[in-house]
């Protein structure tokens, strides 16, 4: 599965949240990163490569600050230059069809005003429908949004607890299952092991994926027990 | 009551239905037609400018064609830069509050589909929550949107008939009982009749609001008769 993910910010240099989730994705290979204040400066976004680039991938993120409900308005703007009639909706369309749209989203009001009765009033799934409303329009399958609150403010352990969420958001597959957390995490291990020099780190990560694959074949036998036991 | 029409269309002078309603409002004594691009070219928005507008003006509006579920760029630019925290909102914030807000959108699409099981799935007052919730955040109350549906397609008669409506949402007090209409009536008729050199016409205008006027005070005749039958 390869992930798109465009991301908009005015200033992005200047947004700690941004920096620090965008540094925590370096190397990462099925994620492309897309910047669009820095692909497009003077906003001539160009139609044909964008949608070349959505082409290319099966599942489309928009990372944006949550300023007054909404995207940025660069990500307005591609919307509206992007996703033209006749290629990803209507006769001829359907290029996002069957992909997966999400949103994650840094808020800066804490989460419980975003309720009836709360400071904000409504929730962020009603703030959201005009997105889930182009997800629709488009034929793709919108994801749970990914949303971090009051970001700057979290104590430096809290802010790393987001990281495995956020990394789930962009390369796991829309599961939620054991076994689904258990390949992916495998995955990561690999990855990590690939990655050391030290041997005895890297012995260290091989012992924690076979033991997380041993558990994964005990449970698959118990599975065939208990299938068998509701059959007979 | 002062209106402040803030427009925005990124290709105004070739838009049909913009064309068609802003010529209809040409000499409206107390609306502001605030058109952002033409103002704004290089979207450099000077925010004390445009909070000094918000300032002499009751009612405001937003008026743009409704793309992807959302305003153009520019409007979600200006509401960034311009509604700032402490003047829009937030301590010493405020200058909104009180006022009213509301939007008139251009849709390219059919009714009937904005709602759920329609292509659309959503409706307007669902789509539209980002900036209901603005209107909250800024303590504006928030009229029923104007909505025109597929504009181009009218018939010539079914597209004055939207004018009537389309005025009373700019200059009407939110009210919409008959004193109210008779009253915003009178003040066009009255406007119109200032306006007549042939001396011919201003007299039919001038009988057309001496017959409202006269039925305005039989109705409130009625009205306190009514009220002492009820009390007795």
């Amino acid at each position: 599965m390869r992930t798109l993910l465009i991301v908009s910010h005015p200033d992005i240099i200047e947004s700690y949240s941004q920096q620090y989730f965008l540094n925590a994705i370096k190397g990462f290979e099925d994620v492309t990163v897309h910047h669009l204040e820095s692909h497009y400066p003077n906003w001539d976004i160009d139609p044909k490569k964008e949608q070349e680039l959505l082409r290319q991938h099966d599942r489309i993120l928009f990372q944006f600050p949550f300023y007054w409900y909404s995207s940025p308005p660069l990500i307005k703007h591609w919307q509206d230059v992007v996703l033209e009639e006749g290629v990803a909706f209507g006769k001829r369309g359907g290029i996002l069809e069957g992909k997966e749209f999400g949103l994650i989203l840094m808020i800066g009001v804490s989460e419980r005003e975003y309720q009836a009765g709360g400071k904000e009033q409504f929730s962020i799934s009603e703030l959201t429908k005009p997105f889930q409303a182009m997800a629709n329009k488009t034929g793709m399958h919108y994801l749970r949004p990914f949303e971090v609150y009051q970001f700057p403010y979290l104590e430096d352990e809290q802010k790393m607890d987001i990281l495995i969420p956020y990394w789930q958001k962009l390369t796991m597959e829309n599961n939620n299952s054991l076994a689904t957390r258990e390949s992916w995490l495998i995955r990561q291990l690999q990855q990590l092991a690939k990655s050391k020099s030290n041997s005895e780190e890297a012995r260290i990560l091989q012992f924690a994926m076979e033991i997380i694959e041993e558990n994964r074949t005990n449970m698959d036998g118990l599975q065939i027990v208990l299938d068998q036991m509701y059959h007979e």
